[in-house]
Order: C-alpha cells, then sequence, then structure tokens
C-alpha cells in the first residue's frame, strides 16, 4: 500500500514540534473565553468594537531548552500556544499576543510582549484582513451595486446582489496593503466577471472602502475607479454616469461557451492525442521507502520534522543525516510580491503572504496532478480566523521522485571500442511539498532531500496572473493577456531562514572567492601563466557581508572551525541561491517591511528574539513595520564561533505573456536555494546506496552488481488517481 | 512494449538531416581508398607521415536549399560527405577536408577550403590526437617505465610494462592542449594507479613527450616531473633519484580491497536500507506516447529531426510546434574546460571537448540509471579514428518524464472553507540524451521539449574530478579528496547554436528592460509612486549587445516584426540563460579558441559560412584558432528584419571537494538555456492537452473530468532494467 502515516492521538505525548491537535486548539479556545476575562466573542459573531481571537498556533520553546531536550533529554518541555486576540473594544484598539500553558490542559496565560517587535503595541490597523472585515465591507459593496444596478447592466450585463450563478455575475475582490502611510486600512476591491479564473476578467472597476475605524457606521466607499476615471462619491459617478461625462467601458468579446472560455482550464484546441494515452507515472514496486510518524519523517539517511505554521508554511526542524544534525531549522519567513500599473488596485497592490496565511492557504493537493500518485499525504489543523479547529486534508504531501537523472555515473572507457566498467546511481529524492494559494496564484513549495547530503528548497510559481483591466496608460507595465485584459511585471521574492549547525551549534562562514591569478611558470622558466586561484575570506561581522552582494561565482561556506576533517578542511556546507534578483525598489516605502529584499544571503548571530523575520502584521502596515529584518544585521554582531543563521531571499521576475493564459507555467518559474556539503563528509554519502548500479565486462556478458536490489516487476500498485480529493476543510 | 522505432534501412531514402548510413560510409571509404589518388593507408596502420582518413561525417547542405526542400519539395538534395583526412606525407604537412557525393554512390570528390577557417590550409599540428599518435606515443611510455622500472617499484609498488592486471599496474593518460603556442605538439601524461576510478589515483610522476614531427624517431621525452620536481632526462631522472637527490613520494594509504576502494561506486558503508527496496520508477501504461521514425521524433505537438554530428554530439533540425517551424537548428558547439593548478598537466589543462568527439564519446546508454526504463534508445553509427564505422548502441536516450510537479495549477477557494474549481496539468515533457564521457568526466547533455512549447537545453556534470597530486602548492587552488590527492577549481562553458525563426526567417531580437519609475501618482493627488516599468530596445547590429552584459532581470528576445498577434503585440521567444558565468581568463591567449565565452548571449546575422563557432582543430591549437567565433560579432552586421541566430555559453565554476569522490553530483552541477514562448501563441499550448484534470464540487461529492484520459491501471510492463547493456562499439 501507498501510505506509511503512524499517528499518535494521544495528545499528552506530542512532540516539541508537533502543531496543536483539535483538542489542544479548542482547550486553549475554551480557557481563553472562561479565563482569560477578555470579553472574548466567537469571531464568527464580532463586531470590530470587540474582542475576538484571531489565530491559535503552537509557541516553540526557545532553541537552549529544545537542543538541550533533544541532545540531553532532560525533562519533559511545557507545551505552550500562542492566541493573537484583535482587541477591538480597548480604548486604544490593538492586537494582543498571548501564551497559553501548559497543554492539553491550560492553567495559566499571559499577555506576551514579543521583543522581536519594533512596534508595542501591535497596531489595531496593522491586523490581517479577517471575517469580521469582510462580514461588514461586503454589505457596503452589495449596496453599492445596487446603487449602480442600471450602470452595470448597462456596461457589462452583470450584476452583484441579483445575479443569476454561471450567467451573468460578477465578484468584487480585494489588494493589499490597504492604504499609502501607516494607520491606514482603506481598502481597494476589484470587480471581476464571476467565471472560471475570474482573476482574467477585470471589470475596469474598482472602489476603495475605509475600514478603519472600530465603529462600522464610519466605514465607507472613499474612491471610485471606473474605466481609468476617478470618482469619490457613489452619486457622482451615477450622475456623470447618466450624463455621458464618462466612457463607458468596452468590453471587445464575449465570454462564449464556458468550454471555450479562455481562463478556464477545459482542455480546447485541436487535441494532440486524439485517442488520449496514459501518461507516465511513478510506481514503487516495494512501496514507499519514507516513514511519516506523526510530523516526523525518515528517508535514507535522513531525519525531520515538519510542522505548518498556519502563517508563513512548512517549518522543518531537527534536521539530521545519518543521525547528525545538520540544521535546526528550515522554514519560510515570508513572501512578497511587487506589482505595477496604472489602475489603481494594481498600482497599489504589494503583497506580504505570510499576512494572507500561507500555511493555513496550503489546500487539499491533488493525488496525480499536484503530487506523484506514489505520495504520502498530512492532514494538518489549523486554527486561523475560525472559531473552530479546521481540519486540512492532504495538505502537506510527501514522495520519493525518480527524476529520471542519474546522481552520478561514468562509464569508462577502455579506448579500445570497450569499456573497463560502469557505474551509476539514480538522484533519488524525498519531496516534502505544500501549495499555497493566495489571491490569484499558487506556490509551490518543495523541500528536497538528495541522497549525497544536499537540501534545495524550491519554489514555482503557476496560477492565474492577477490581471488588470488594459486602458492604455497600462501598455509600459506588461502584456495584453486578452482583449481589455493586461498582465503587468512584478518580483516575487522568498525569505527563507536556514539555521544550519555544522557539527555543532558554534560555526563560522567565509565566501570562498574565485580570482585570477598571473605567476611565474613553474615548468617553463622564462614564462608567465595566468589561471583562477582561491581566496577564503571569513567574515568576523554581520556587516562583513555587503548589501546585495552577488554571489556568483564565488563559494558561500558555513563552517566548523574545529576540528577538521582528516585532510585538513574545514567541514562546511555551501549555500547557492539560484534566485539572486536584483532589488529596485528599496527607497519605496512600500517595501519596508521587507528590507530582507536586499540581502540575497546573509548571516546572523543567532539571537532568540529574532526568530522570524517577518510577521502577520507586514501587509497591512509595511511603511512601519512591527518586525524590521535590518535591525539582526544592524547590529553588527560578532558571527565567529556563534551560533549563525543563514537568510536567502529568493525571486524571480515575471513579465506576463499571453502564455500565462489560463495560468503561469511552472517550468521556468522555478528556483532553489540549495544547501550543500562541501568538505563536510569524507567522501559522497550516497555511496552507501544499494540502488547503486555497477556493471563490469565479463567476456562478451557483462556482470551487473546491484547491491541486493531486486530489479523483478510484477504488478503495479492499483492509481488511486484524483478521484481521492475532498476539496473542502471541515471542523473536527 | 516500449519502443515504437521504426528504421528504414533503404540507403537511396535518407533524409536530409540523417546520419550517414554504414554502407555510405564505406562506400565513402572506398571512393575515397580507390578514387582520391591521395595515397590513402588504413588509420590502423598509418604512420605520421602517412596521409590516413581521421573523420567522415555527413555534410549538410545550404539552409537557404534545405529550407526550399523542406517547405517547397523542390528535387531531392544531393548527398554529400564530409571526409577529414590527414596529409602526413605532404611536403608541408596539413589537415584536408574533402567532399564527396553523391551518396550512397559517390562519383565525385573535391577538396574543399571552408569559408569558415581563419587559417588554411588547417596546421597538421592542430589535428585532434589520434590512434596513430597513441600508437608510437606509448611505446615511449613503455620503454621509459622500463628504464625507471626500480623507481616505479621502489615509490609506488606498481609497474607499467610487467604488470599483473589489478594488483600492481599503472597507466598514463594524457591531457590538453599539447605545448604552450602555436604549432606545439607536446604532450603531458600522467600516471595513475591503475584502479577503478583512476582519475582519482595521480602518482606525482608526468612526463611530457615531443611528438610533433612525421618522423617519429624525432619523438621524444622533454620533460619529467616527479614529486614536484622538474627533471628534462630519462638519465638525469634516475642518476638524481638514485642519489637520493629527490624526495620519494610518500603516498600515505594502501588503497585497500577493491570493496573499500574510495574512488570507486562499489557499495559501502552503513546501507541506509539494509534490506534494499526497490525505487520508484517510471510506467508508461500504454507505452511511450512518442514515435521515432528513422531520426525524426514526434511527442505531442512537437515534430523535431536529431542527429549526431561526431565532434560536437547531438544537431536537432526543424523543430516545429504545431506544424509551425520553430528552430532551424539547435546544437552545441562546443565545451571548454578551464582547469587551475600546480603540477604541470594539471597547470597546462584546458580541454576543448568537440576536439575529443563529444559525439563519438556519447557511449552506451544504461536503462533505468542513465535513462529511465521507459525510454527508447537510438542506435547510431560513427566513422572517427577508426577504419569501419562503428555502432554505438543505445547512444541517444528518449523518453518522457513524469516530473513529479504540475506545470500549471490553480485552487480556487470559495473562502467559505470549501472550493470553487480546481485544475492541474502535469509538466510531462520529452527527453532526447545523450551522455559524452571525455577524460575524467561525464557530460549529460538534455534536450527537453514542453507541452507548453518551452524547449530547455540541459547539461549536468558528473564522473570524475581530474585529481592531480596533492604537492603543499595544489593548496591555492582547490581541496584535498583524499590523502595526496587535490580537486583544483575548474570552470566549464558549453556553447550552443540556437537558429530560431520565429514565423519566418528575418527576425528581430530586442531587449527588454525592467527599470524603475517615479511618476505622480494618478489617483492620490500630491503623491508620487515608485515602480518597475518596462522599455524595449530593438537592437539594430550584432555589436550592440555589450560583452558580458548579464542578461538578468531583462528578458532577451526574438521576435518577428510583422504581423504582430491579434492583441497587438510582437510573437516573440525569450532566451533565458541559466548559466551565466564570469569569464575570468579572457586575456589568456589559451582561451583565444573559445571566445564566445565572453558572449553569455549574443545574436548574429546568420551567414552559410558561420555554420559553427569552434571546431575540432581548437584544442590542439588554441592559441591561433581554426575558428574565431569573434569575426562572426565584429563584423557588426545589420540585424533588423535578417535570419537571426542566438549563441548562448552556458557555464558552470565548480570547486570540487571530498563529495567529488567518487563523482561529481549533477544536482546542483546543472544548468539550462531555456527557449520560452512570449507572446507568441495566443494562450499556453498545453490547453490542448487531455491529460488536464479538472474537479469541481458537487455538493459533498466531486466531478472529474480527465478529458478522455483514463486513470485505470493494469499491470506495469517488465523492467528491462540495466540488463540490456553492452558497453562496447562494434564494426558492422
Ligand atoms: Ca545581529
Ligand atoms: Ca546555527
Ligand atoms: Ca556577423
Ligand atoms: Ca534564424
Ligand atoms: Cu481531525
Ligand atoms: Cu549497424
Amino acid at each position: 500500500g501507498h501510505t506509511r502515516i503512524f499517528r499518535d492521538t494521544d495528545d499528552s505525548n506530542r512532540g516539541v514540534f508537533e502543531d496543536l491537535s483539535p483538542n489542544e486548539y479548542k482547550s486553549v479556545r475554551d480557557y481563553m473565553f472562561e479565563t482569560s476575562k477578555i470579553g472574548l466573542v466567537p469571531i464568527t459573531k464580532a463586531f470590530p468594537n470587540q474582542s475576538y481571537i484571531y489565530l491559535i498556533d503552537l509557541h516553540i520553546p526557545l532553541k537552549t531548552s529544545v537542543l538541550e531536550h533533544l541532545d540531553r533529554g532532560s525533562v519533559r518541555l511545557k507545551r505552550v500556544a500562542k492566541v493573537v486576540v484583535i482587541r477591538g473594544n480597548l480604548e486604544s484598539p490593538r492586537v494582543e499576543e498571548y501564551l497559553v500553558s501548559p497543554l492539553p490542559v491550560p492553567k495559566s496565560h499571559r499577555l506576551a510582549r514579543n521583543p522581536l517587535y519594533a512596534r508595542y503595541p501591535v497596531p489595531y490597523t496593522s491586523r490581517p484582513m479577517d471575517q469580521v472585515d469582510y462580514r461588514f465591507v461586503y454589505p457596503i459593496i452589495s449596496q453599492f451595486t445596487k446603487e449602480i444596478y442600471h450602470i452595470l447592466m448597462d456596461s457589462y450585463g452583470l450584476c452583484y446582489h441579483n445575479c443569476t450563478k454561471g450567467i451573468n455575475c460578477m465578484l468584487f475582490r480585494d489588494t493589499a496593503p490597504s492604504g499609502l502611510e501607516s494607520g491606514d486600512r482603506i481598502t481597494w476591491f476589484r470587480a471581476y466577471r464571476d467565471v472560471d479564473g475570474y482573476f482574467l476578467h477585470p471589470l475596469g472597476l474598482e472602489i476603495q472602502i475605509d475600514h478603519k475605524s472600530t465603529d462600522i457606521s464610519d466605514w465607507m466607499i472613499e474612491r471610485i475607479m471606473y474605466n481609468g476615471h476617478l470618482i469619490y462619491t457613489v452619486s457622482d459617478f451615477i450622475e456623470r454616469y447618466n450624463t455621458g461625462q464618462i466612457k463607458k467601458v468596452s468590453l471587445l468579446r464575449p465570454v462564449g461557451r464556458p468550454e471555450d472560455l479562455y481562463s478556464s482550464y477545459h482542455r480546447r484546441g485541436t487535441s494532440e492525442m486524439p485517442h488520449p494515452l496514459r501518461p507516465p507515472r511513478l510506481m514503487e514496486p516495494d512501496g514507499n521507502r519514507f516513514t511519516i510518524t506523526n510530523q516526523h519523517v525518515q528517508y535514507m539517511h535522513w531525519d525531520l520534522d515538519v510542522r505548518m505554521r498556519p502563517s508563513t508554511g512548512l517549518q522543518i526542524f531537527d534536521v539530521r543525516f545519518q543521525g547528525e544534525r545538520l540544521a535546526y531549522e528550515i522554514s519560510l519567513q515570508d513572501a512578497v510580491v511587487f506589482s505595477s500599473g496604472y489602475g489603481p488596485a494594481q498600482m497599489i497592490s504589494n503583497l506580504y503572504l505570510a499576512s494572507w496565511m500561507i500555511g493555513a492557504s496550503s489546500f487539499e493537493l491533488v493525488r496525480g496532478v499536484d503530487c506523484p500518485d506514489t505520495a504520502s499525504f498530512l492532514d494538518l489543523h489549523h486554527f486561523v480566523n475560525s472559531d473552530e479547529p479546521m481540519l486540512y486534508r492532504k495538505s502537506v504531501c510527501v514522495f520519493e521522485q525518480d527524476p529520471g537523472i542519474p546522481l552520478r555515473r561514468h562509464y569508462e572507457d577502455d579506448l579500445r571500442n570497450g569499456y573497463r566498467r560502469y557505474g551509476g546511481l539514480v538522484d533519488y529524492h524525498l519531496v516534502v511539498r505544500h501549495i499555497a494559494t493566495i489571491q490569484s496564484s499558487d506556490y509551490i513549495f518543495d523541500y528536497i532531500f538528495h541522497l549525497n547530503g544536499e537540501i534545495q528548497l524550491r519554489v514555482s510559481l503557476t496560477g492565474y496572473v492577477q490581471a488588470t483591466y488594459d486602458v492604455p496608460f497600462e501598455s509600459p507595465y506588461g502584456n495584453p493577456l486578452y482583449f481589455g485584459v493586461a498582465g503587468n511585471v512584478l518580483q516575487t521574492l522568498f525569505h527563507f531562514k536556514t539555521d544550519l549547525d555544522i557539527r555543532r551549534v558554534e560555526n563560522r562562514f567565509a565566501i570562498l572567492e574565485i580570482k585570477k591569478e598571473t605567476q611565474r611558470h613553474p615548468w617553463y622558466p622564462g614564462l608567465n601563466k595566468t589561471q583562477f586561484r582561491l581566496k577564503k575570506h571569513s567574515l568576523l561581522r554581520e556587516m562583513d557581508l555587503v548589501v546585495g552582494d552577488f554571489p556568483y561565482p564565488n563559494y558561500y561556506l558555513l563552517f566548523d572551525e574545529n576540528p577538521t576533517n582528516q585532510y585538513g578542511t574545514h567541514r562546511s556546507y555551501r549555500i547557492i541561491n539560484e534566485g539572486v534578483t536584483p532589488f529596485l525598489l528599496d527607497d519605496v516605502n512600500i517595501t519596508n517591511a521587507a528590507n530582507w529584499v536586499k540581502y540575497p544571503v546573509i548571516v546572523t548571530k543567532y539571537d532568540d528574539t529574532e526568530d522570524h523575520s517577518s510577521s502577520i502584521y507586514a501587509q497591512n502596515d509595511p511603511w512601519d513595520p512591527v518586525v524590521d529584518f535590518e535591525r539582526f544585521v544592524n547590529d553588527n554582531d560578532t558571527i565567529v564561533n556563534e551560533d549563525l543563521v543563514i537568510w536567502a531571499a529568493v525571486g524571480i521576475y515575471h513579465v506576463p505573456s499571453t502564455e500565462d493564459v489560463p495560468s503561469t507555467s511552472t517550468s521556468s518559474q522555478s528556483r532553489s536555494l540549495r544547501l550543500v556539503p562541501y568538505n563536510f563528509f569524507t567522501e559522497d554519502p550516497s555511496v552507501s546506496s544499494p540502488n547503486t548500479v555497477q556493471i563490469i565486462p565479463d567476456g562478451e556478458d557483462i556482470k551487473v552488481n546491484m547491491f541486493g536490489t531486486s530489479d523483478d516487476v510484477s504488478c503495479a500498485p492499483q492509481s488511486l488517481g484524483p478521484q481521492t480529493f475532498y476539496g473542502y476543510r471541515a471542523d473536527d
């Protein structure tokens, strides 16, 4: 069978990195409601001037205690939950964070001031958009569309409040940030035709709603953009439209039958296979070769603990190879999307994805499409923007891939039309994947573990382009994707934290420079020779790495100073960022919460108070951010034999073209950060793999050594395929 | 079954791009022997002062006639062979190239002066090393080793002329170039312990042999390097060794049992699977979904003709998508390996791989390791450095890969814990692969065709590091790989020619620049807005692209100026070089034959006389090369609405580390050049694929649309596995 997942359901026994169980979430919630005296109301019933829980998540203890627990088996650590409470009922409204413990049966809670935060208290306006916002904003939109019903029908033949699904509906979606300066909470909503792939059907109607006040009677429409015209009130819009002072939107093309809809995934055009043949697929004659026990994954020489942080997505802890810890933590911190354009929603849009909940937006994966048929899946739970823990079925998949290429091979010619020997090993690797869908886009996150000790972090972009209504002013920013629809240039960047611990916690960092040298030729007196030469610069302080420094072809190395390996070289891991992109917008205040973008790779001294480089408050106050990453660097700590953390910004620029219809292709929109052993092992550790194949000639025949691995193949396991999809989250 | 290869054996019917058949090779050879009056002798019996055929290859007609033949079905083209003849018996020895036609029954031959060549006649000393060289050089080595037998036994316990295989043998291998200036032919040979992976066992003994003369009695040892000492004669070496004036080599470690040998692929260490499980593998329930007819490959909407050029490897011609030609030719031109080090062989080594015959060094591929079990293979023939056409079994494989990642997908959340719809399509793609083994290294060449119209050219490095004996002076260049063995920094670069024809032969080229703009905010009077803006620069002349220009994040576009697509944008292909590396050695004369390295991407006007950017004469006269690529650019032709050719240099720097034992891993040593449609198609052409999967909710259930593709799985086809390897070439 496929799945070898063992799930221990005993809450009293959960590991230090294991997500909260549904019962733990409930007991924290119930404890807070019953004991905290905050006067909480359920988020599903809350008004902005009340207090409610936005999020509950695991709070991981300090690294030193966790290491003591893991390595020296000291007493069990107290299990703690973090609870984010929106305090709309305080005189000065704010966001509060509480620590509740011990789990599974809480006995205490305390308001915690997070030393990471540059601002305290956390501003009320910086909280993520939640169902309370939407509950009171959409009626304003609904009221607006009623008042302009004749305009909508005249312009589009569509309406909002009273339409027939699949026939003449429209919908509105927000963008972010909500305003232009710290303290704003004024959000642009954009109208779309409500069809499959609606992101490619902007209607040229956008409204900005002020919803900053705790008093919803203050909430109102502040600006309307229709077909390039800016209007400040609904009545003015109606009057100017009625009197012909506004140029009417002309949507050139009807969208046609659903099966012809350009924005849909429906198959169309001349098929390359009139009688479709089934595609190649992976099979595993002996089943999965990895095991999953609760949230612990074991594959070949690898051991790791995975958890899903609701805001930032997958966190991987205690990554070991052959029992030896390589990394304490590997995790995404945030991702940003810098957009450009003319329409107000497009022009203002600069997304901070962690504030949209990358983890809690990692929805169910489809077997056979999102992950191979052979994958195993993790069901997870989140408590975000709801009153109950929600079950996220198949939110992570784990599979072993045969990439169709050798990891290493050599054919040894005998220079006489024969061979001396052949050896090879396929680059089998384990992939841990989740896919977050935020707004129009889908972000595929792969954490890949190779047989040779290499860890690859790969992001791949797909999903829809966030299109904008194509007025002529849009043309400097992108390309038309359809009649009246433009797709504009964007830069997407991902910030990864990799807390490697190479051999021990105290490490050093160096740049190995590849340079040119000219010297007298030792073998031909009188001549010179010019060639490469290496020079290793070991860094002393955090700011020794220059902003925007471009790492290629230099090697960036994290190493243990003592002892060296048996040949006298430092045992190191190399950091390769294959997604270095220049940062063009560094003096733009909307990027203040993403000043990590300046550093393709930077190393800092580990600090318990610097556990994350961003926060869920970045999106709605990017101008004066709650977390300021650059402080981690600017205190310029010594980085000599300290616990070091590598931070890497992996980026992609994308200019959409017609080929982004219906969706962006991953093939050229994929970037990796690689952590590669460098004089760390005495030899490539994949030499231990019994999947190696060796062939030597034996007269006219051959001798094949497969080291005990059978190559019999009987029947393939049954395909499970996409039929195993649910598609919805459920409360437990 | 697996293989759907149809091979038409009728020689009178071969396509314009099809390699010579064995009978064609023989008839050309026989014609040359019988008719040419050159006085040819077989290469297997030749002396350097005689004339012999080194190589016979297909000569492709001019592009204009081929296009006329392909597009307008004009009369059949005359089939021509090119014959490279080494003319050692001329008063001024040289290399000559003859054109012989028509095939299959030649009637004429003519000495052809190739207008591509900057030098004429082609210098005798620039010819590739061939079996004539080796036949008379190795006896000199043998004589040398007899004279120093006691030194070899004393230093190493090894010998050469009289050893017991697998016990105490050593061997010698040459490096290149052969000398220091144009006209030299003095080659360094390096001694190794003769074991599995001997490249990692340099002995610290190197000799340089002068074999420039056509008179072999002039050939002699010119220099000897032993353990860092330079000696000029054998007798001096013996005397100084005997009298203790030379420090004896100390090899610290015995190599141990064959199964413990650090340089071998033998499985060792603690196995991750004491009872080995079989790995995942691809299966194809309906068999291959591509067809191969002679040398024509068809896959989904793709059509292409492949051939194997003996020197440069795979050439792909007439690449079409949905019947429309995208490229006339896609091919490797040459590859260079720039090394560094202290030992003379290591210091002098700068390899030009086409001179070592990339195509004729693309040996048999192992099913299940080098290519998936499901691959189909091409058997090819070469006539290089032999008297007979040689059969290269399974020299190319073609397979369809399931990469385990979607090409595109979108999960459309309904913002109410459910979904509106899901769509996805796996990034199935066709791979055409060959692997060349040259000296210690294996180069994996993949030509990949995606469903979305993208062509990916990928090179991956594996095989052995060319190690050098580790004297202390080696330490600035690399790392110790074992006791007394160093692996040094190298840069490898591949030069690709892509003659794209976008919609027609006349194209233009542009750089789309992504820059920053600040403008008055159209929606917030009084404020400014800074964001991205695009600016397209259409180039007028070849030299408008600056040397070393770094393409990221700018887009490099080849396009058809008229007509535009239905949205008014130019139909284009984008060129992405993911292997841009700085060129540090541009003032070093050994790189003169590789001045293409300066240009990560450059575009030239097509010229019939500029069909290749390098030649098989580059290696042995890199200082004053026969082909000078920079001339293609420096005449600064107009590139406006001309037939354009894109040349791209794809490079990797590599500092070997202990993990390169036994071999370099492909995982982080892989680079791609991508040709990606950009406003070329009206929408992603993969929308036509019946492998798309769409899911929509249907109450609590789901509706899955697989567009006619079955997901039944019955039995998997039998694994053929590595047992199907031959390993040797044979004459027909
Ligand atoms: Ca610091
Ligand atoms: Ca660390
Ligand atoms: Ca030119
Ligand atoms: Ca062209
Ligand atoms: Cu549950
Ligand atoms: Cu044959």
